[in-house]
């Protein structure tokens, strides 16, 4: 196969690979708006895995969806002091509509707790409402001052789950088993992402939560990417906008609450966690299509063996596509499969077929496999199963060999050049953090040594993890 | 079962009944800002299922999913006359972002023909990369004067398909393959609702288009319902936005386009076409449950025979849920299942359940049966079958009932006063559309004396079907 060089090489510059891949591979493109992106079919077939396996999570989780508006009054945002702090400067206004100039301004949603709670101060009336689990799939908009396909756009796709509780142990709670349950077991045993799961510094809470939970990804460039959050709200925003119950023993209370989302920023992840000098490389379990069959060129025998092939893959339940182009160059068809990331391509030519044989092309590890025609549906599924995990094993040793423990600020610097640091909380907590912020170096999070989540920030033992981040 | 009297009778106030159904139901509540809803998890379930019922018929036609964005350039909207001018008075201008006044405001997304077509004059080159055949689920919004929850939304959730073809036939053959085999399909055949589908008279087309495919559903108070559409757009978008190919033949070519959408009002469709006094019922294969085994009381082996009654059910592929709550009252919890319209309900009793006897009792069709517990399973399964078509039937017989072949506008506007009228195109076309917009009679659709949809308006025997509409 030809290799032409389309792709900047990651080593000369990342971020230039990058935009290379995410062009080249049809994934998106930058919308007329500053900061907005178009998700292109092929970026958002990934998406579109990415939201049904969240989603099967969210439901066993036992959340319901449901939709809540675009546009929320002006006046919401205010009700809670440290969120309106947080939005005001990212927030998009709509002053005008239906050809008149509006009484009261409204915002784009940036998030929706505010306007949520306006429901849930409704919908919440006795201890037998709770706990209320809800989630949405939605679009938000934070104008983005430095905006970066996937990573940081205008607009952006997501989930956002919002729930109530009777007693904060219960919301406490709830927020862990979203965190594990369905972030870090998608991204781990899906997305093939070995995320540091711990919790936030203060200073890098969500505007208005108690606490933040974080799933932290290492990309290929030593950086870190908050691939989500699930935070504790306590009951500020049930105070700002009166959710209340009345408990089984006929006592007025607060409700307490949690909400959690990911984002498309997920796609980033995807392309920068596990993505080389060829192009993406997707993880069988989330690839839309795992296996592609691709006629080399036309001869005797080669469309039905082709076609054959590609029934038996679809009977062992593989998202198999068949690409038989052969009017198109078989060396472009190739490295658009390499670029898109495809785990497994088998390649039939009429000469090796002749033969009796196909070759297996393993995207992952690499490998090029002449294999009897009998043997290549096997071959297939089997290389689906171990390349899941060596790809999760490449990136769980990257991250390890990247991460460096460390107990001195300047040490932090040095290891948060290539990658992470391991440093105690402690030496942070007096002005440690802003030191490190003034070298764009952050508490990517909290963990205690044992790599467990710590119930409070002052708990003893703490380790940050720092580094350098999208 | 007691029954309250929760909803307002259809025959006393329908859009009473209709306010009061969504509010018992809980499928919505109004948002705080001006013609938004609130879309409560009962409500957005039935969304869902009509999603995936409609995203599976959308790939089988051959269209991918992708992403565009919610924020248009205000100038933009200006390069198709027609489609500003329908537009304008609905827009909503995000002026000011990130704390600034923005230099061009922008437009939320009314539909996005032209930012799409934006996308395809980078993506389309030649006639290879045809047809283009592009899906997106979006929300959407248009500033409305006399909002009404999801029939007339300032915000709603949609599909909007765009397509890309060499050809004008491959235009028209591919919106009329939408109509058929996505939308007609989907609302026959799931939800058991027999529409019309026909053509739009040039007065009622999309702004923009050369020809307006249409689906028209008849509610149960004789007013028609447009479902979904289906739209040839010509090469006005093309050459608006400089859509072009180079032809086999080495020939810079305008593209031709399609646009079809449906969207949340399908909702409010499937509320008003098959509800009653008591509230919805829904067509078993849309059903997000199918069939609600529930325990009337506690009782000697009552828990026990519906836990056992609900895997059977899920083994058969049910979407069966188990309702155990015996500390609300059985009445209450039969109402709410009424109201929420779950087909078929089986009723487990002590007492019954002592002579091996349960309660199957089927929403639609208003039967409730003695059945031996045995016998409970495939007496669901059979129902659901049967009432799926009894549902539609009903529907059919009713829409024929209601419909009165005329010949004056007289009489049309009489039919139009409890039904649909059909009348010659012809005798209309010379001021007679006009004269029934004077009594808000309009001409849903225009079909061929065979049902099926004419090729253009002035085929002679065209058939006018008027009445009037949502």
């Amino acid at each position: 196969m030809a290799k032409a060089p389309v792709l900047t090489p990651q080593a000369e510059d990342f971020p230039r690979w990058y935009q290379d891949v995410i062009a080249k591979a049809e994934l998106a493109d930058n919308g007329p708006v500053r900061g907005t992106m178009v998700i292109r079919p092929t970026g958002y077939a990934l998406w579109e895995r990415m939201q049904r396996e969240m989603d099967d999570r969210i439901k066993v989780a036992g959340a319901q969806n449901a939709y809540f508006p675009l546009f929320i009054p002006e006046s919401y945002l205010r009700k809670e002091a440290e969120h309106v702090e947080g939005f005001s400067p990212e927030l998009a206004v709509v002053t005008h509509a239906g050809g008149k100039q509006l009484e009261e301004p409204v915002v784009v949603r940036p998030t929706s707790e505010t306007i949520i709670n306006a429901s849930f101060s409704k919908w919440v009336q006795s201890y037998r409402d709770l706990p209320l689990l809800v989630n949405a799939w939605a679009n938000v908009v934070r104008w983005e001052m430095r905006p970066r396909v996937f990573l940081r756009t205008t607009e952006f796709l997501w989930q956002e789950g919002h729930t109530c509780h009777a007693t904060q142990a219960d919301a406490r709670s709830y927020a862990r088993q979203i965190l594990h349950e369905a972030y870090e077991d998608f991204m781990v045993n899906v997305l093939a992402m070995p995320v540091v799961v711990g919790r936030k510094s203060p200073k890098e809470r969500f505007a208005g939560a108690i606490n933040t939970l974080t799933l932290e990804g290492m990309m290929r460039d030593g950086k870190a990417l908050q691939m989500g959050t699930s935070h504790e709200l306590g009951q500020n925003f049930a105070k700002a906008f009166d959710v209340q119950y009345l408990s089984a023993e006929g006592q007025r209370e607060y409700v307490w609450q949690t909400s959690w989302g990911v984002s498309t920023r997920m796609v980033g992840g995807l392309i920068m966690g596990h993505g080389d000098d060829n192009g993406l490389r997707l993880p069988p379990r989330l690839a839309p299509t795992q296996a592609l069959v691709m006629v080399v060129k036309d001869g005797e025998g080669v469309g039905e063996a082709a076609a054959k092939l590609v029934a038996e893959l679809r009977g062992a339940g593989v998202r198999v596509v068949l690409d038989d182009r052969t009017d198109t160059p078989f060396g472009r068809r190739a490295i658009d499969a390499e670029l898109k990331g495809i785990p497994v391509r088998v390649e039939l030519g009429p000469r090796d077929l002749a033969e009796g044989n196909v070759t297996v092309v393993r995207r992952i590890v690499g490998t090029k496999t002449p294999t009897a025609l009998g043997a290549a549906a096997a071959a297939v599924t089997t290389a689906l199963v171990e390349d899941q995990q060596a790809l999760h094993d490449e990136a769980l040793a990257r991250r390890e060999s990247r991460t460096t423990d460390v107990t001195t600020i300047e040490d932090a610097l040095a290891a948060a050049a290539t990658g992470w640091a391991r440093i105690p909380w402690a030496s942070l907590v007096d002005g440690g953090e802003a030191r490190l912020a003034q070298d764009a170096v952050t508490v990517r999070c909290l963990i205690r040594p044992d790599g467990s989540v710590p119930e409070s920030d002052d708990e003893p033992g703490v380790i940050a993890i720092v580094g350098r981040s999208y």
